[in-house]
C-alpha cells in the first residue's frame, strides 16, 4: 500500500511509524505489529495507531526513521505487513523454560543492538530470564554474542589483569589503589569502570576530578602497554553496547536477572581481553549480595563462566555491611584514595580491602606472599609513583595532591542525640543522603562519615558531615538525614535475657 | 525544576515527555523513569530524552499530556522525579513467583487503566502472569478487578443466561442461531460478541452484515429484558476496558497467560450481569485448546472460577479439528446462519453444534430433554421468527432473508489434484486464505468449503471456492492456497503393514 510521509522531530529508539487505524486494519496490523517500509530503501518499523493526527494514506514517522528510507521518485513509500524476527520465537522459548542455543541467543543479542526488538519484547525476555534463569553453558553463549556486539581489544602484552567489583556498597574507593600497585610491579591492568548507576559516586564519578577517563581504544592500550594501567571509564569505547540498551528496560522494572548481570559483567572484560580476573563480591545487608551463602553462588558462578570462555577468574568476598573507609562523594573520596597512596593513615577497611586484592592479583600472577609484597609497593611509595605516572599520562596533572580535592562550601553535622554504640549504619540511607546533596553530579557533595560500626558515641559527638555545593540541596540533604538516620546508635545489651532455667 | 514547553501533536497511550539528558541529570531520573509535571494541574509522566530536538530547560510533551497538565502563569512547567506507583512492586511479586492479594490486585488492573504503568512494565506483568500463573483465588480477585474497571450492567430479570465460545475454529456462526432457540424459549441472553482479533470472521464481523451491533447499554438492556435475546458488539460498551489495553501488549509477545484468558472472558460476563454461563471449548489441532486433557482443564478452571465469583458455569468441550459448516467470512456466514434458522438443509456440524449448546443452556435453566426442546422450537421456525424480532430491534429489515448475503463477485475453485480421502483440513491455513481474500472487513470476501474430513474426492472436485470483492486480493488467496493447501488429501489406506508376525 502507498502513502504519503509526513515526518516528526522526536528520536525514538524504537523505530516508529504512526497510521491511521483504518489504514492500518486495509494493511492487517495493530498496534505494536511491524512494518516494512520501502522508499528508496527498506526498513522495519512498529506501528502506532494516527487517529486525529493524520489523515488516511499518510504515514508519521520521525525524521530519523524517513533518512533511513527516503522515498520513492513520486515522494511515496510503500508499506506492508513485516513478520516478527525469529528471536521473538526465541524469547517465547524462554518464557516456556526451555534452552536457547548459541545461534538463538545470538539472535536475541544482535536484535536488541540493531533496534529490532520493541520495548515490549525485551521486556518479556528480561522478565522471563529472571524467572526462567539460564544454565551457565547458555550464560557462556550470552556473554560471547554480547562482547562480540562490540569492539574487542587485543593487546600485544600478556597476561591482561582486570579486577572488577560487583559494587553496592558506599565509599569503595580501592580501584586506583589496587591498579597501583599492580601495575608498580610490572603487571599490565587496564581497568575500566563505570559510573554511578544507582549509587552514589561509581568510580569513574571520582576518578574524573583528578584525570580524563574518556579514553578511546588506542590511547588505553598505549597507556596499560608502557605504563602498566589505566583507570578509564568503559562507557567511552564501544564495549559490549547491547548492555546500555538493556539496562534502559531493566532499570525501570527494577531487575538485574542473574544471566543478564553475570554475561554483562564477562561480556566487558571479554571485550577487554582480559586474561586473569578477580571479583570483588561485596556481601552483607543493604547491599546487591546480603548472605554468604548468595556470594557463595555468585562466585562459583563467575569463575565457571570464565572456565568456559578460557578466563581466569578468582573471586573475593569481602565484608559490606557498611561504608568502605569515611568518605563519599567524588572529591571527598578522590581525596581519601590519594591520601592513602601518599601514605597518610586511614581507617583500616579500605587499605586492607585495596592490599588483600591486589595481593590475590598477585599470586594469580604467580607471586608468592602476595598481600606482603602489595603492603610493600604501598608503603614504599612505589604505587604513589606509578598512580602519578597514569594520572599524567591520563591527562592529569604530575604534582596532583589529596589536598587539591575539597569537598563543596556548604556542610552540616549530624551529631549523636544519645550516648551509646554504633549498631548499624544503612548503606541504602547514607548513599540516598549523599545523591540529595548532589553526589556524583556536583563533585563537592558528599558525606564524610567519623564513626563506624561497633564504635562508642557519646551524645552530642558528631557522626558524619555533609557536604554540597548550593544550600538548597544541603538542607534537603539534612532533611532526610535526620528523617531517615543512616546510623543506628544502641545501648550495648541488645537484650536482656531474665529467668534462665538451671540445666 | 522549572522548564519551558513545547508540544508534539501525536497521542501515545503512555505519558511521555522528552527532557534534554544534561537535564535529566539533574533531576536525577533516567529514561523510562517517572516524574511529576506541574502547571494548573499536575501529572506522572515517563521520560525519554530529547537531545538535539529540544534545548536544555525546555520539557517536549504532546498536546494531550499539555491539555492536562496546562502552565504556571509564567507559561512554565515544574518537573521533579516521582516514584513509581505501588503496582510495579507487586508486579516483582508476581515475578518472584508470589500470590497477590485482593487489593495488590487491584492496584495493578488500576494503574493498567489509568495508563499509570508503562508498556515495559505491563510487558513484564504479562510475562510474569504467563510463567508464574495465579491461582483460582487470585484468578477470582482479578476477574472482580478487571470487570470494576468498567460498566456493570444489572437486569431487571433474572436469571441472565450468557454463551462464550473460545474460539479459534473458523466458521463458528452458531452464535445467533442459539440465542434466537433460547429467546423462543422465553429465556433472557443478552450476548456480546467481538470482532475477529486473529481469526478469519468474528461473530460481531458477520452479525453486522445484517443488523446494528453497536447498542449503548440501555439499548442493549430493553431489546434483551423485551424480546429476550441481543447479538451486540461488545466493544461498544464500556465492559472491563481494561481488558483492551492489556491485549496491545499480549498481541506483539504472542502470549495470553491462562489467568489472564480466564479473567478476561469472566470480566466480561460479570459486567453483563450474567448468572448462567455456558462456554464452549472447541477442542483440536490447530485450535488454542490442542487436546481433551487441555479442554478439560479449562472447563475445570472455568467452573471453579464461576464458583468463586457466584455465577453458575458449565462447559461444552465442541469438535474443533476443521471449520464448523461450510462458510468462512462475513456475508457468507450470516447466509448460512440465516438459512439455517429459515429450516433449509445444512452441514450436520453446525445444526448439531447450536442445538446441544441450546439444549444444555435449557438443562441449566431446569428444562428437561433440552436438545430436544431446541430442536422442535428450530423446526417449528419459533426460533427464526425470534430471530428476526431480535433483527428487527437492532434496526435490521423485518423480512430479512438468506439470500440477502451474497459472497463478493471474485472467485476461485480450489480443486483435488488427485483422488482420494480428506484427510486433514487446516484450520490454520483456512483462515489464512480468508483473511488474505479481504475477510473480515471485506464482507463479501471468505471461503465456501465443499469437501470436510473423511469424504470420498475425484481428481478435479471442488474442494472449495475463494471469494472476494477485488481482483487483486483473490489472486493474492489463490496463490496462498495453492502454495500452503489447507486440504491434505489421502489414500484410504494411511499405512501398509507387511510381515504381520503370527502370535
Amino acid at each position: 500500500m502507498r502513502f504519503n510521509v509526513k515526518t516528526f522531530n522526536i528520536s525514538t529508539p524504537e523505530p516508529q511509524v504512526l497510521l491511521e487505524s483504518e489504514d492500518c486494519k486495509v494493511l492487517g496490523v495493530k498496534v505494536n505489529d511491524r512494518v516494512m517500509i520501502s522508499g528508496e530503501k527498506s526498513t522495519i518499523a512498529l506501528v502506532s495507531y494516527a487517529d486525529g493526527v493524520v489523515d488516511r494514506g499518510t504515514a508519521y514517522m520521525s525524521t530519523s526513521l524517513f533518512e533511513k528510507v527516503g522515498t520513492n521518485k513520486d515522494g511515496t513509500v510503500d508499506i506492508m505487513f513485516a513478520h516478527a524476527p525469529d528471536s521473538v520465537r526465541y524469547i517465547r522459548k524462554k518464557m516456556d523454560g526451555e534452552r536457547l542455543n548459541k545461534e538463538q541467543i545470538e539472535a536475541i543479542v544482535e536484535d536488541i543492538l540493531d533496534n529490532r526488538l520493541s520495548n515490549i519484547e525485551i521486556s518479556a525476555w528480561l522478565t522471563a530470564l529472571y524467572i526462567n534463569g539460564m544454565d551457565i553453558d547458555e550464560i557462556a553463549d550470552f556473554t560471547m554474542a554480547m562482547a562480540n556486539t562490540g569492539d574487542i581489544i587485543k593487546f600485544s602484552r600478556k597476561p591482561v589483569f582486570d579486577f572488577h567489583s560487583l559494587g553496592g556498597v558506599p565509599g569503595n574507593k580501592i580501584t586506583p589503589i589496587v591498579v597501583s600497585i599492580v601495575a608498580a610491579a610490572g603487571l599490565m591492568i587496564p581497568k575500566t569502570s563505570s559510573r554511578a548507576i544507582s549509587s552514589a559516586c561509581g568510580t569513574s564519578d571520582f576518578v574524573e576530578t583528578f584525570c580524563d577517563i574518556e579514553l578511546e581504544a588506542s590511547k588505553l592500550m598505549s597507556i596499560s602497554e608502557n605504563v602498566g594501567g589505566v583507570f578509564a571509564w568503559g562507557g567511552s569505547m564501544n564495549l559490549a553496547p547491547v548492555d546500555d540498551m538493556v539496562i534502559r528496560i531493566e532499570h525501570p522494572l527494577g531487575i538485574n536477572p542473574r544471566a543478564q548481570m553475570l554475561a554483562s559483567i564477562m561480556s566487558k572484560k571479554v571485550a577487554m581481553g582480559s586474561t586473569h580476573l578477580l571479583v570483588d563480591i561485596p556481601t552483607g545487608q543493604g547491599t546487591k549480595v546480603p548472605t554468604l551463602e548468595a556470594a557463595k553462588a555468585y562466585a562459583r558462578d563467575l569463575m565457571d563462566l570464565g572456565e568456559r570462555i578460557g578466563m581466569h577468574v578468582e573471586c573475593a568476598i569481602t565484608y559490606a555491611d557498611q561504608p568502605i573507609g569515611s568518605a563519599i562523594g567524588p572529591n571527598l573520596e578522590a581525596r581519601e584514595c590519594i591520601s592513602i597512596l601518599e601514605g597518610n593513615k586511614h581507617p583500616a577497611s579500605v587499605v586492607e580491602k585495596a592490599l588483600e586484592c591486589a595481593g590475590i592479583i598477585f599470586e594469580m600472577a604467580g607471586i608468592s606472599n602476595g598481600v606482603a609484597r602489595a603492603k610493600s609497593l604501598l608503603e614504599s611509595g612505589a604505587a604513589h609513583e606509578k598512580f602519578l605516572e597514569i594520572v599524567q599520562a591520563q591527562g592529569g596533572r604530575a604534582d596532583l595532591k589529596s589536598s587539591d580535592l575539597q569537598p563543596g562550601k556548604y556542610s552540616y553535622d549530624v551529631v549523636a542525640t544519645h550516648s551509646g554504640y554504633v549498631h548499624t549504619i544503612f548503606n541504602k540511607e547514607i548513599v540516598n543522603v549523599a545523591k540529595i546533596a548532589g553526589s556524583p553530579s556536583d563533585k563537592g557533595a558528599g558525606l564524610l562519615i567519623f564513626k563506624k560500626k561497633g564504635q562508642r558515641v557519646e551524645e552530642g559527638d558528631v557522626l558524619m558531615t555533609i557536604y554540597a555545593e548550593s544550600e538548597a540541596k544541603l538542607k534537603r540533604a539534612k532533611e532526610a538525614a535526620l528523617s531517615n538516620n543512616p546510623f543506628d546508635i544502641e545501648g550495648m545489651l541488645i537484650k536482656r535475657v531474665a529467668d534462665i532455667k538451671p540445666r
